[in-house]
């Protein structure tokens, strides 16, 4: 069974660790045994953290796009509703499935746009769209793949900008730096063997200090300040 | 102490991961440091997952046949009740402790049958049988033994059958094959010294092919690809 | 940003692993990367469980006793509230964050004690203190640094009282013991590299016999078994 899944994560912080925007999205193809993509597509988002809502409809989309270059079985999107399909999901299960007015209300904001893109998927290529979220592999696959570009993508801005950068990581993940790019392994019980890859292409690991940290706020999840090498 | 639990675990898959039927059951006698059996009883059940709500029925049966053999000092059954002892256990508690109404109509139904080992139990070698279930670690110890003689057994009825046959893993544990036989390691935080054993006797091991891979759709839990090889 | 934090760990067992007192309490000042401390307090408290509702009392004085040697941006105490300033903490609050009945009970004896050292605090240095808990890394830190002392004040007890006795260590965690004192790591996912450490300057430990153990009947916990040396 192949999967294609997208999340988007790693996130800009203040100097009090406060999430000021998301970074990146990535969407992936991932066959047995589950452990890593075997193809991607990832893009920098810098959204505003307020607005981030709006994230797993780009998610859809970046799982169609993947979809017009490969083959997959099903489809896994970042959404925590029971893994049913987008297809059967209805207003009224959310009441049901306890899910806060709030999230309700962000949920029924973009349901239409997710069920758009969840019908051409499904027309186009009889598979099924579902919203299994924290409970996929390949989700988790597709939030370290995103992680591992966002570090990339942070470098090349805090790099532009002069300016030293907190990138905040997804829970409970651990970068590490090798010769051609970055590997961002998960540090979940049983998740061991579990990773993202992104490809320093631009060489921009070599223009930037990186030092990693716990959040001293928040469990499980570590950040790295990203500092600019002076320009030569 | 020395404590004698039993569990059953390991599930037969389908091709799209939902479980089909339970393989096997063990009890365990574990004392200090309480990280290995140092003597069990395992069984095959290949029970059908829709009436697995009996299962501890035979664990409690289980338990009392291991403590014909070996001395104990509590005996601890996979029901995670806030280790009541078997003998206060009672319908009125099941309210109060927030069980839903299909679980409670479970635990009714195979009440009379577990009181009755429990009270042969107590009678016989004046211990407590305790509905401790998940907050045990020899319990824990019980799910990896039959989790490790699942593996074994099912190895031997997917040679027999001439088909490649899924396995489903318990929570967090992989296995380490060795020489003759195989472990299972528990990936949970704070137990990596933890672990089931099963003997491989028959040798069955060098007549399959096993590959492991994680479980897309149930994070967490991994599962085994088990190929028997052509007989000669 | 530099925290001070504090907590109170690890707990006398009796035989059957059933708590009897809390044994130490420390505050410490954590940095980045925050993964130990860079300055402690810790003192031996020998604390009736049942009385423990109060140790948060003594927790938040030892913070400032920390602060009046060493300068911290804020301070972490190990009440969940959801990272609540002190001073803006109100018992309609509770009601609100679900807390139940019994523990608002010790919440509101131990409010106004807490306070005071709150305010006399944020005068003093013009600092927050956070009612932040099992969020916090430095509070973690805490516990772990705590836990370290406790094996060590434990072991003289032990000694001197020529009693062996069973200590039962913090959630998650494991000691590791070296030429001049004891090491206590984290073994929660993502905490591998966060640890407490306590010296031994009275080299109890070479007057101790210590076996390590997993608790049976609560899962992730750890004890030691400490046994006096024959005296020569």
């Amino acid at each position: 069974m192949k999967v294609i899944a997208a999340d988007s994560s790693a996130a800009i912080l203040d100097e009090k660790f406060a999430v000021l925007s998301i970074v990146a999205t990535a969407s992936v193809l991932v066959g047995s045994p589950y452990r890593e993509a075997s193809a991607f597509l990832a893009e920098p988002i810098f959204v505003d953290a307020e607005k981030g809502h709006d994230v797993v409809v780009h998610e859809a989309e970046m799982c169609r796009d993947l979809l017009a270059k490969t083959k997959a079985d099903v489809v896994h999107l970042d959404m925590s509703l029971g893994s049913v399909s987008l297809e059967e999901l209805s207003p009224v299960q959310f009441s049901e499935m306890g899910i806060s007015a709030k999230a309700r209300y962000h949920l029924l904001r973009v349901l239409p746009r997710l069920r758009k893109i969840g019908n051409e998927i499904t027309q186009k290529y009889g598979i099924e769209v579902l919203a299994i979220g924290k409970e996929s592999v390949p989700v988790r696959i597709a939030e370290l793949t995103s992680g591992a570009h966002a570090i990339l993508y942070t470098c090349t801005k805090a790099f532009k900008e002069k300016k030293v950068t907190l990138l905040g990581l997804p829970s409970r993940c651990q970068p590490r730096f090798v010769g051609k790019g970055v590997y961002l392994y998960s540090l979940m019980p049983a998740e061991h063997d579990v990773r993202g890859y992104a490809v320093d292409t631009e060489e921009i690991l070599n223009k930037v200090n990186i030092s990693e940290f716990l959040n001293p706020s928040a469990r499980g999840f570590r950040a790295l300040k990203i500092n600019p090498k002076e320009a030569e």
